[in-house]
């Protein structure tokens, strides 16, 4: 199958697609907005967003674009992030002196550039794209951070592996498609609801599943647009389509604005 | 007094600055480390951090260094943010072919570029960055997207105001520094908070605050470093330091992991 994704080929986006979606034909989309459109008009079976990463946070326009657009969460998996010195074939450690990177990438890689003094980090709009330029310029005195993928996909070398100071780096991807499907083993569901302002409004939309024992596994809250300080949130939590929890959305719905379920799926291990 | 900002000269960061804080010394610094860095070695009086975007969401780092520094928020101020389109003086609009800024800032300008087809969007690390870059080389087909300060700061001529799509584009800043000082008229109160991971335990948490009635302005959760899909809860109340608040405090210390009162400052408008 063909799966959209945002960012260059060999960005963490197909990273992920090719460690848990092996053998598919990816398609790289300049924006996320571009990702949503090729999933609704079909020229793709499905999409793979990051969703959140554990150190940098949430993926704010994914969570918005989950909600403005027909779509629905499959699956969910979980990405070991792992920063990757990369230059040209043959050009050795020492000779680097300017490493290219998206200023994410370059403030999670702190340590490494502390023990090296001779290399001056540099900021670039993205990862995969900063192995493109140093390649695609022939540039031998420059490197670039990345994933592994970047190196396969434009022909770079690994001079070190695994930069990051903070080796509990992960990111969590959604597959995302507009047909509503239950994947078997489904335990885990995300949902998205606005609330009437008022004061104790939250508590009361959380009470409906502390009520029933339904634990959360995450809440995000993101700003409404055109609405300044008023939030939509974005609410795991760790059940299947049961009873309990369809009484608990039912419930929602009283003290909400509006509801609306985004996946049941299986929770990534 | 000197204000430390993180990025460049020209920034929205040193455009809060200009308008909020006029007649003051602003010192730019590389990372938001660096920042808090300048804070605590007292060689900045405070620093002024964007702490939220009414689009795309929070600054998630400046909400983990809150925590990890000892800092103190003593004002919120709220800037609009318009995007602006630069270039080197007497060039013509109709001669511009390419235009630079941050990704984030040419997603929030996709209307122009629908209407200007003949120009080209191209990602760079930073928006006050990349009119410094259009100056710098002396570009003269090349337009950058950012805000007014930047235009002062490189000699760069507006050919076009408030790009953005969205007009109700609004950061938050705080004004932080290493004292705690109370500001008068101090109405609303910034705290951070773990939670035991227990089911329901959010919904306890938010109990002190509903059962005393007071307003919620703001949650989001951020992951704990080290421990991937743990939470600390940033949460913002319509308080100040009143009886009921530090009441509510010593509740919540009760059912969390840890509570902290990040600032108390007047709301601003």
């Amino acid at each position: 199958m063909k799966i959209a994704i945002q960012g260059e080929l060999g960005s963490f986006s197909h990273e992920a697609a090719a460690t848990f979606l092996p053998g598919n034909q990816v398609l790289p989309c300049t924006t996320s907005y571009d990702v949503f459109d090729r999933l609704e008009d079909k020229s793709v079976a499905a999409a793979l967003i990051p969703i959140e990463n554990s150190l940098a946070g949430p993926v704010a326009q994914h969570l918005d674009l989950l909600v403005a657009r027909e779509v629905w969460i499959e699956r969910e998996y979980r990405l070991r992030i792992r920063h990757n010195l990369i230059a040209a074939p043959e050009v050795p450690l020492r000779n680097i002196r300017r490493v290219l990177s998206h200023p994410v990438a370059l403030e999670q890689c702190r340590d490494f550039f502390r023990k090296h003094t001779s290399m001056r980090s540099e900021s670039f709009y993205d990862t995969a794209g900063s192995v493109k330029h140093v390649m695609e310029n022939g540039l031998r005195d420059t490197g670039a951070i990345a994933g592994v993928e970047a190196a396969k996909q434009y022909g770079g070398h690994i001079l070190h592996r695994s930069l990051e100071d903070d080796k509990q780096n992960f990111t969590r991807f959604f597959l995302v498609r507009t047909r509503k499907k239950a994947v078997a083993g489904a335990n885990k569901t995300s949902i998205a609801f606005a609330l009437k302002n008022a004061p104790g409004a939250l508590f009361k939309a959380l009470s409906v599943f502390a009520l029933r024992d339904i634990d959360l596994s995450k809440i995000e809250s993101r700003p409404l647009r055109g609405r300044p300080w008023e939030y939509v949130f974005f609410v795991d939590y760790l059940r299947g389509d049961d009873l309990d929890s369809r009484r608990a959305l039912e419930h929602l719905k009283e003290v909400a604005e509006f509801v609306r379920v985004l996946g049941i799926y299986p929770a990534a291990r």
